[in-house]
């Protein structure tokens, strides 16, 4: 086993956007899907936005011979749209389910009720263990007045400390996913920094242009002339997967990013004595290969690594970049600007239910006198007076249902503003030690 | 480092009972709980129903110079109640809420709204990595008929699966909680067969005998006589720590077991080449030592546990209990019967908001007609006609929300005896090859 030569594999990560209902051409897109990860025999396709379960077992007994092992993670009211095909054997599962999501009432955007999470699997390939998560965060509607960054940014550092803290056991962490955020936005910088992963696409850049200056020097010194060579970067200009391309995507979203976004990530990691190493990064270009539509409104993303053992103990005391003070003080800027606007929405609510109550007593003072104090006279209509209880029951049970929830997510974001004052703590102590 | 002496342990573990404006005399046993964590110096005191934050913020000032580590778990709407005091520092935390933790609508109960969680803090204690979890699961309140089993045997596998997948770069675990099971129920054994995790009283108490044996035994060869040499267990008989002699313990609730009931925890594991040894494990007897009053409606427990280094590659290893196909068969029976239950409840509710909107449709009809059919007379009073209005919206909001609430706890039930399939089948798997 220790003298294997270094295993590769194939991986697919793709947002299908399927919806049920709502989105375009759903049921040719998810056979498309199928085809495709049929035909290219991955080993490894990480679904999002497989939002019904029956594409997912459709999709199951279409794959069954390429990819025998596969789960779909439960949660939330619709599910959280997640889903692992594999063809080696998942020897475990555990979900981790975001402790802020969005709002419920927010029914136009939806992420509340999709339950957004982090699916784990674990698999052992060639006796090497592999961590492999899969995740979808929260979506992000306006980037000049962008209301869930506070909640993304929540989701980033919780979905780094769960990786940090499940995969002590593992060889090599595998994450791919639709993370809602830019490349230099600040949870990516924290995933990246903070739990030292690394990124496909840059990674294949990095090799691709130190390839190129190698061959250009190569053939300036031998030939004179400018070869440039085979690129490991395949695809949409900067690795942008939701492009204007595309026919699904929205045009409004990229009017300031005409080649694009990226925002679909494979993102990994070697522990121990494995070294993680990507040889290519692909994306599809807007349409599926010889086809005239798309798979989904995102573009898949594709990546070839290779692991293969190490005999340096490098990998292990990795150094930590005073940069990183930097970027957690950043993520905890964005989690106290959340909890700030959590607080005024609580006080906002439980103020409304308090003012329905004293609606509600004072009808109700109204009511017995007019009952009791055969004096006086029953100041409103019937008919106007049981509206507005019914509208003060209303809005007290709503308001009060509210103030649970923003309850809620004023201590979560407490609890992870907290978190990071330690994680902070920690890395100055390990900065100050040397 | 390699051959220092074994490490010695103490743990104190209590569920306060601190439930402000509810619990009887808090502040006084919350200050006498603060003075005895003082005068005995413990390791860890792992705590649990602290719900107020002031309550934790007051004790960590008491303790500031014994125990300068400390952390509060906040979830839920009033907190998970979860707080560990530390001697040494804490250098990682991380929090795992249950997936379901009873209903919202069961005011008199209550639990939902602690927000029910594992937290996990980290530690290094002479160079051993040290994993310790506190936690508290549901509350059984009719033992006969226990509507809240399948949800604490979801957390109870969902705080297995959370140890298990979070503890492999740990040399020992530690966990200590109010399990609200008793130690032949099913997710106790879960915990000890699928995790692996030892119960401090059993071992103690295993400890005890073979002690008291081999001194009998030793002296009867000797002398001729019989001396018990010292018990490693104190405090109430077979571990209690719900007992009839504390005075705020509700006698109703242990009327078939009138020694009292043992359902809060100190339970470890050593892992790698670290063997941890129970030396004693301790109750409070009804009342606080010295004292009248109990620290709480629970008894305190107390272990001391020694960690020492082995030679062997032993515990690396552990053999697969056959046994542990039955006890995952059982839990995975109890959660199959609370997910027909809750089916059952999401169809209620969801039969339930369709006959409100039904209602509210033809109450729209009949007033569309009385507007615009002038021929018609209004067939109700206008007064009873929107109270019969105000009674639809209610029906239907409320029935709505618990449709989504059930909606989501179906998934959860589903997700989790879905994993415990896949649990199943890998330790079939292991067993056969073995």
């Amino acid at each position: 086993m220790e003298k294997a030569s270094p295993l590769q594999l194939r991986i697919f990560d793709l947002n299908c956007w399927a919806i049920r209902y709502l989105s375009k051409l759903r049921q040719e897109r998810v056979e498309l899907i199928g085809d495709v990860l049929n035909q290219e025999g991955f080993d490894l396709a990480l679904l999002q936005e497989v939002w019904s379960e029956k594409d997912y077992w459709e999709l199951k007994k279409k794959l069954c011979t390429r990819y025998p092992s596969s789960h779909y993670f439960k949660s939330g009211v619709i599910g959280s749209g997640l889903c692992i095909f594999s063809r080696h054997q998942i020897l475990d599962t555990f979900l981790y389910q975001y402790s802020v999501n969005g709002y419920p009432y927010m029914f136009q955007h939806g992420d509340w009720f999709g339950g957004k999470s982090v699916g784990l699997v674990v698999l052992k390939i060639q006796g090497i263990v592999f961590n492999v998560y899969v995740t979808h965060l929260h979506a992000e509607y306006c980037r000049e007045k962008d209301a869930y960054l506070p909640h993304r940014v929540v989701q980033a550092w919780e979905l780094g400390q769960f990786i940090q803290h499940t995969s002590k056991g593992a060889d090599v962490v595998l994450l791919g996913g639709d993370l809602n955020m830019h490349p230099e936005d600040v949870g990516v910088r924290l995933l990246r920094g903070w739990v030292g992963l690394r990124d496909s696409f840059i990674a294949a850049e990095k090799v691709s242009v130190s390839t190129r200056v190698s061959s250009y020097e190569m053939n300036k010194n031998r030939k004179g002339m400018l070869v440039l060579t085979h690129s490991l970067i395949k695809g949409c200009e900067d690795g942008s997967t939701l492009v204007p391309a595309n026919c699904f995507t929205s045009k409004n979203e990229l009017h300031c990013y005409p080649q694009g976004i990226r925002i679909d990530y494979i993102l990994y990691k070697g522990f121990s004595q494995y070294e993680v190493r990507c040889n290519s990064h692909e994306t599809t270009t807007g349409t599926a290969p010889n086809k005239d539509i798309p798979y989904s409104d995102h573009e898949a993303v594709m990546a070839t690594l290779t692991v293969a053992k190490t005999q340096t103990d490098e990998l292990n005391h990795p150094t930590v970049d005073p940069a990183l003070v930097d970027i957690l003080n950043e993520a905890r800027m964005e989690v106290r600007v959340g909890l700030h606007s959590a607080e005024r929405q609580q006080y906002s609510c439980g103020r409304m239910a308090v003012l329905a109550v004293l609606l509600l007593l004072m009808q109700g003072a109204i009511g017995l006198t007019s009952i009791f104090g055969g004096t006086l006279q029953q100041p409103f209509p019937k008919f106007s007076f049981s509206l507005l209880s019914l509208l003060a029951v209303l809005v007290l049970l709503i308001s009060a249902v509210l103030y649970l929830f923003h309850t809620i997510e004023v201590k979560m974001l407490q609890g992870t503003e907290e978190q990071m004052r330690l994680g902070l703590q920690t890395l100055q102590d390990k900065l100050s030690s040397g």
